[in-house]
């Protein structure tokens, strides 16, 4: 049986993305961070919906549109719409998400 | 910021089913459970793939072509196949359930 939990690396280089499932039409992924955030004027810019929750860890979201940092602890979860500028500026180590892109 | 452990209810007649994002070919669904099971003789039996997490408790699955009970514990994952008729035996009070049909 697979665990989200389970073969969490120690350190990583760069973030960790595993696909979990995939249709046509759906990406299921587990990403795990280990502190990274987004490079320097880096922006997510996604042609899909993404809806994400942090399983473990901790993680910062800032969004384009907002002045502010977005707070994800563990459980928090958030639907980003296609094309909603984002970038990660936090992640504590180890992190787990689970992102649902679609 | 909506959380997936919180708003859980302390007694529930029957599981709770809330659909936390959908589109046109995805629902994804958190599922509290307390303790209840599939009515005897009942299997889901359903059109579309299912990918499912427990995420708190734990819980046991029967598929009618295997034997045997499959253990879900925290963190646990498996795709169900369209059709595969299957039934939950046993779950943890509370046990959350994040599941994606697509």
């Amino acid at each position: 049986m697979a665990n989200l939990f389970e073969n969490l690396p120690v350190a990583l280089p760069g973030e960790l993305f595993e696909t979990l499932a995939r249709s046509k039409s759906v990406r299921i992924e587990r990403i795990v961070s280990h502190g990274q955030v987004s490079p320097d004027g880096f922006w997510y810019d996604q042609a899909e919906s993404e809806w994400v929750v942090v399983l473990q860890g901790s993680a910062r979201l800032r969004f384009d549109d907002e002045a502010f940092e977005t707070v994800l602890n563990t459980g928090d979860y958030l639907l980003i719409a296609p094309h909603r500028r984002h970038r990660v500026t936090f992640t504590e180590a180890p992190t787990v998400w689970l992102a649902v892109f679609f």
